[in-house]
């Protein structure tokens, strides 16, 4: 069958998914906005941070995503109301998909980790931020992140990316080392991974102009605080059980630059800085018929690159009425 | 097959699993315990608090559940440190099953939510709140929930339940109405189900001395303050798909008066008023050896009663060294 007429469906069956906040930049800004004073939890460099997602909206490339409906209260508002969300938001992650598993029970050593990570997707998890400051506290994320997150449709096997493995970036000063059951040799040594990401979008009107698409976030995984050994080893740490074909994502990968930030939360500045698009359109969020596109890659010097295909949707209208 | 003899395993494979936190009583004494001044988040009444869960360490009743290594840090501790938790608690809950489920996309209506209602179980939403305390923030519950989480081995189907469906309690003073689209004439004249619930607790001392359980928590399922009619329609109406099987959880089933606190952090304020046992042991948490069983039943006065059977685990000790 010719690529382009390949209808392309998720690679996985996935039974549970998890998203991680791996990102200590992505990390610092959101609690920047929310406490300027002390932007980073005390939790943050010590426990990798994660939650469960959803797994039956996991969608794959190309499926639409329709904006949806949820409770929000902005500040001014004295009550809250249930309305499409206005502040729709895309998250750049990283997906690691499990191959052996752990039996219940059993958890999984640091330098074994990496044994059971049998490869890596793109993953767009879409974020409804009025929805979500709402409903967050104290349980976490919701409904403000499980109407869709998307899948690129390709598997890049962990054993491909085995000459893109590299040494984390080194912490910065005062961070604590990792407790002994996160800490290995493997993953000081090859735990983080070449591989480029970047965020491309259009809008419907860029599209009539026959405009290209403009790259709004240029980001990579070494960024990533936490290695993907090391949040298999925490998942599994408390004895629960990962299975083949679980997925679990790095959380959204900010750098430290402006440009490398990946979501329009951290890029916009919670829609303070507007992003003006080529034809002149301002983004604070995503508007209807926008179409965001995660790409990645695997460069090294020396080595041919592999690329990672594309995670792509565009944003349906909301239902009416719902 | 005598039922005696009979393997009971997990009755349905569930596809994701949702915890809720629909007991008004439950939110207000854990929030008091961090912020006595003011207990409940400003959300509560106006959005049903909830979060996704681990389906993978979903077991059937008896099987047991072995204490869980994860980060704790103490407020007297300069570090965290990864150890056995010290504070394993219960968590009694009812848990309902979806049938038909909904297309991605398409919410579902208040007035039909109860279509959607397969049938309930009990829960026992194990939570190792020493983890719980130091991982939580800002992305809810993680690892402190998803060591396993225990399920009765018989699902009592909405039908067999029609009998004994009622309308909730009223609203305390002061509660908004419910959004229009959580509210449903059949949920407010039929959405609350007549059902007691019951933990009993046995230690490896009282069942070596013969003597019987104690029941420590006695709470009704009258106590939730949103229906789980309400609670489908709200997890859907962001365009979430239900599938078929999917369990979603009450939370915490605690009524007003101390002796229907749905778990030991609350029963016994956090550990400061421990729970005296026959034979003298004190419970501020749970020991190894513990055996607890949630029963539930279906009564009102001229019909015959209907049993949920129970779900029962017993404690065992931490793996050494994990």
């Amino acid at each position: 069958v010719p690529q382009v007429e390949a209808d392309l469906v998720l690679p996985v069956a996935v039974g549970d998914y998890t998203d991680f906040y791996a990102s200590i930049h992505h990390a610092t800004n959101v609690g920047r906005m929310m406490r300027p004073d002390n932007p980073l939890l005390p939790n943050y460099r010590w426990v990798p941070i994660g939650y469960h997602g959803r797994a039956s909206s996991l969608v794959v490339s190309e499926t639409p995503v329709v904006r949806p409906h949820g409770q929000v209260k902005p500040e001014s508002a004295e009550v809250p109301e249930h309305r499409a969300s206005q502040r729709l938001d895309y998250e750049l992650e990283l997906g690691a998909y499990i191959g052996v598993g752990n039996a219940p029970g059993v958890p999984i050593d640091a330098s074994d980790a990496h044994r059971h990570l049998f490869g890596l997707c793109l993953v767009n998890d879409w974020s409804a931020r009025d929805i979500q400051a709402w409903e967050y506290q104290p349980l976490g994320p919701f409904l403000s992140k499980s109407f869709a997150t998307s899948l690129s449709p390709w598997v890049v096997t962990a054993q491909a990316l085995e000459p893109f493995r590299r040494a984390p970036e080194p912490r910065l000063e005062g961070a604590p080392a990792p407790l002994a059951y996160l800490d290995a040799g493997y993953e000081r040594e090859r735990g983080a991974f070449d591989v480029e990401l970047e965020v491309w979008l259009t809008s419907a009107q860029m599209r009539a102009a026959h405009q290209p698409p403009v790259c709004v976030t240029r980001s990579h995984a070494r960024h990533l605080y936490w290695t993907l050994g090391q949040l298999i080893t925490h998942h599994a740490s408390n004895g629960c059980n990962l299975r083949p074909g679980d997925l679990l994502a790095s959380g959204t990968v900010s750098g430290p630059d402006p440009a490398s930030r990946g979501c329009l939360l951290e890029r916009t500045w919670r829609g303070t800085e507007p992003l003006v698009l080529p034809g002149g359109e301002q983004r604070r969020f995503l508007e209807d018929g926008d179409e965001v596109v995660i790409r990645g890659r695997a460069v090294r010097a020396g080595r041919t690159t592999i690329g990672f295909g594309e995670c792509r949707a565009r944003i349906a209208p909301a239902r009416d009425g719902a």
